[in-house]
């Protein structure tokens, strides 16, 4: 094919792309060819706005880092994520619902006994997690890890604050007792605008769009036999529960942050794991 | 919205995304938000294949340099480039086609002048290119920018040799004279697969298809009032130019390399531009 014209070419980037080895690959990258196509069709993309986008896409690859991840960011403010997340989780009735993961993990978190404090200085209101981690029978599941990270009452994560060089606060990695439990402290999470510093802020400035997110404590939990869960939990009231900057909250994930007598807060929830075969 | 779930993302996405202060980047953004959650729902993408996707891209944009621009690879095998091009040169009868700028392109090449050898030193068998920019009247445009550049008999741009550092080999910028008329001197183009040693090679190789390039220069020809023309000529006989990787060869852009009776080859081409305000 050597005149290969807007008419021709996306038939024949899919004759060219979609006959690999892999009989997935192939499915996700005729789809992949198929749609970009479509959406260069529809709005007509010029040759500037083209390069733009290439500026783009670099400069959001450039900001990418072993703590912040603006891909996973961008994913999440077009909607993707939360997107994948739901098609993903059709779980059994009862299981915890899953939401983004967001961009702000990180692989060293600390390792932590059962009570520890995971604010290690991070401003913010005392709070106490009680958290339970069972099955669809309500049966504990011991030995989970279970890994949580937040923002502070800032609104910013440890990785946001050059300062704290690799120093790691308000997140932590714990394991369940035999009970299925984990207690830890940390403090209270504020809502937050998401990072705006870079080319994703540029595209919700564009766009018209709010970068904010409803507080909320992040939550990973692994159980050897059980899907992995990645959620949330958020906190009421917020004024951003209804407007999340990355479409995350799910109404069975607003969880209850009660006033102590003494000062501080106290959170408690059961998380719900689904067997591995069954997610 | 605190529900929002596989259904109704899209809308809510489009009803927070799409309403900026420009009307141009809310049609874009919506688009790309409808059609990027298109391709996720028919793939029913996993979250292991998003963050594999998360992956591949920050791979790609840690792969950019001012020397190597990976995204812009990406979006040539894809078709993506081809496309853009050929929906915005919809020019009049006799102009000169367009095809992709491809990821080689460096804004710091040599300014040279009227005759020069841009080859210097890079191996090849030895060509002497004249080349004519005109009107669509035939009609000389004196002092034209015309941007050229190319790979060498290895196949490699200078930018791929990582022992030429900085040093600029087989590209140059010239100017048009009163005739419109450029003369280099340089070397004959090979066929070559585009750079197999990032993302994008890895792509191509899961996806079963050729990274091959039928030889070619690059041209970008720049003139006052006329409209920017980026093109390449290409070299007959070339296995590659009925599968060129990128999807770039259009049969106005095969052109003759004549052999010389002392040896090397002349190449010999009139650039028709549009003026600018018909493009």
């Amino acid at each position: 094919m050597r005149n290969i014209d807007e008419h021709n070419i996306t038939e024949a980037a899919i004759a060219r792309l979609g006959h690999g080895a892999q009989p997935r690959v192939n499915e996700i990258v005729t789809a992949l060819v198929k749609h970009l196509h479509a959406f260069v069709r529809e709005v007509k993309l010029t040759e500037a706005e083209w390069q733009q986008g290439i500026v783009f896409l670099t400069d959001t690859g450039h900001m990418c880092s072993g703590e912040r991840q603006e891909f996973i960011l961008l994913s999440d403010v077009l909607g993707v994520s939360m997107l994948t997340v739901a098609l993903n989780q059709k779980r059994a009735a009862g299981a915890t619902e899953a939401t983004v993961f967001g961009p702000f993990h990180v692989d060293d978190a600390p390792r932590c006994e059962d009570g520890a404090d995971i604010a290690r200085g991070a401003p913010g209101e005392p709070l106490a997690g009680e958290i339970e981690v069972v099955d669809l029978e309500g049966r504990p599941i011991a030995d989970a890890e279970v890994d949580i990270w937040q923002a502070d009452d800032d609104g910013l994560y440890d990785v946001q604050r050059p300062e704290l060089g690799t120093e790691r606060r308000a997140r932590g990695v714990f394991r369940t007792d035999a009970k299925g439990r984990v207690r830890f402290r940390s403090i209270v999470p504020t809502a937050y605008p998401i990072p705006t510093d870079g080319p994703v802020g540029r595209l919700l400035d564009a766009a018209g769009a709010s970068p904010w997110r409803p507080a909320h404590v992040h939550f990973r939990i692994r159980a050897q036999g059980y899907a992995t869960l990645v959620t949330h939990l958020f906190r009421e009231p917020d004024p951003y529960l209804d407007s999340d900057a990355v479409f995350g909250v799910r109404s069975s994930l607003i969880a209850r942050f009660e006033p102590q007598p003494g000062g501080g807060y106290r959170l408690q929830h059961r998380f719900v794991l689904v067997p591995e075969s069954e997610a």
